[in-house]
């Protein structure tokens, strides 16, 4: 029976790149594998981003994040959905992963010399965080591990680390693997230009309101080709079409991509079709988002509860790192 | 009131270095103090020293240091001692301060450096125990650390780190300062070659016994100046002598320091005259380590109530600092 890791960003505004980016795919894992699916906001790795990190907002974007996970699908009835800073285990058994991991390796990882590349000075977080993340995911024994391209190189590292334990201590972790997303994965931006993402302000929030939706719609870019109403358009060039895919019925989807092609419709009707599918598909979720909101005490429960299922689970695999390492004292009598 | 936090090494053998060094002074410092003398046995640190860990033998040694320390007169009824691996919370505040320390003043270290100048792989642990160090200390508000001149570096980084933490999340930590223990520190090696160290082999063990003790000072260097029983000696350039005036009655002292330098005496009864001092000195320690040692439960239970002593202060200060950079999150109702 596989158990799978993944880690949420406690990020503030969930957009729809990571919805069907991460979020659809949290949704049906869980569903695969119930409470071997676990899901874990990493608040602790938060801490390590100097520029995203504040702490007036740490606690209640981690709330936030688990939140709107929870109304986009994913069912902490089903699933163990909690945060990282409630399970003490992480930060212990990173510790015991520090002392076996070669400081080279950690200044040879991608993401810290493209984060540091511009620090005056770099926070030992920033060097340290994929022995963390190593330790979120071998905590569990997860031998799968929802990823996205980027940490790709982290859970290679994962996988060292897997490995020396088992060579040196005995066999104790698997090396887990990446799944990844589907092309969904990399949404892009309204503003046309590359991936969706938060830092580049080309977002479409998740909750964000429809008239907000629609006025950032209004004026997206589309083929750029296709200058005056009469000219036909190429679809496949066109973000609008993009979207029609991830939101739209099949069917208008169809429509769209042969009378767009025509001439058949211009952009603005061909948009009201796409903000259709936009409402139909967040309603739903925001309709679940306002009532968590209304009774906050429900979101909190749900974390509390996944911290004690998570501990359940990271504690006896802490015990037998403890004892393989040498930590446990065995009484004689 | 000052509270003290004093970290003791889970090394196999402790040795009358160790005893006159650090012990003594913990047992003064203790005797001051009652329970807010906190005495540590780091078996964490001791995980980043690939040359003196042994994941077969850790255990054991974290259990011989508590004993002989106990052995020698750290009292668990008087003061908190502990194994460090048992209080969580030291990983906790350790990953937080991680977060908050610039590699390169890590890097900067005049330990790493030396440690490291050899290595052809350097673990993580090496580069991040001074961060570790600054958690064990003050997760108690320790503002008094008993220490060796060699980690005068590292407690001025703990006190950068307390600063730090306190500029950004308001006042929490005091700046720890050092207690050098006396000249005492530094009792020479058997071989009269510089101070005695495990590594160098020339120790006389506190628990060692007295034949062996006695087969080792036989043949310990004198003065070199005197050759023939009937030259004068310099007691002030004899290792001897420097012996007397840790073991022996003053009296006996103040008589062979006569005779020396008048050769009154031989080297040979000198030593005898020691050796009753050594006997007078280690044979209450050596007892009492053999009734702890025939009770093995007196020593794990101290470490036991040890640990919920020390967690009973950390726990609290470790909440202070999860709610000061925003980890908590607070329930609306």
């Amino acid at each position: 029976m596989p158990r799978a890791f993944s880690g949420i960003q406690p990020t503030g505004d969930i957009h729809i790149g990571n919805y069907f980016g991460a979020i659809q795919n949290y949704v049906k894992l869980g569903q695969q594998l119930g409470k071997q699916a676990i899901y874990c906001v990493v608040d602790l790795h938060a801490l390590t981003n100097p520029a995203a990190y504040d702490r007036d907002l740490l606690a209640s974007r981690t709330f936030e994040a688990t939140l709107v996970n929870m109304a986009a699908g994913l069912d902490p009835e089903q699933v163990i959905l909690f945060a990282q800073s409630d399970v003490r285990e992480h930060n212990e058994l990173a510790w015991i992963f520090t002392t076996q991991t070669p400081v080279g390796e950690l200044e040879r990882m991608t993401q810290y010399k493209d984060k540091t590349s511009k620090l005056e000075s770099v926070p030992s977080g920033l060097l340290m965080y994929p022995v963390l993340m190593a330790a979120d995911i071998l905590l569990y024994k997860a031998d799968t591990v929802p990823v996205g391209e980027d940490q790709e190189q982290h859970l290679e590292l994962t996988r060292e680390i897997a490995r020396r334990f088992n060579y040196h201590f005995g066999d104790t972790f698997p090396e887990p693997q990446a799944v990844h997303a589907e092309d969904a994965l990399r949404v892009p931006g309204i503003d046309g230009q590359g991936k969706m993402s938060k830092s580049k302000g080309n977002t479409l929030g998740v909750l964000e309101d429809f008239a907000s939706i629609w006025s950032k719609l209004k004026v997206a870019p589309t083929d750029p080709a296709r200058i005056r109403r009469t000219d036909p358009g190429d679809p496949h060039h066109c973000l609008i079409y993009h979207y029609h895919k991830l939101f739209s019925d099949p069917g208008v989807t169809a429509v769209v991509e042969v009378e767009c092609a025509r001439a058949g419709i211009g952009c603005v009707d061909c948009k009201k079709f796409l903000m259709t599918g936009v409402e139909r598909s967040l309603t739903p979720i925001q309709d679940r988002a306002r009532v968590l909101r209304a009774d906050a005490d429900v979101v909190h429960g749900a974390l509390e509860r996944g911290a004690r299922e998570a501990q359940a689970i990271a504690a006896p695999v802490m015990q037998e790192v403890r004892e393989k390492i040498g930590l446990v004292r065995a009484r004689q009598g």
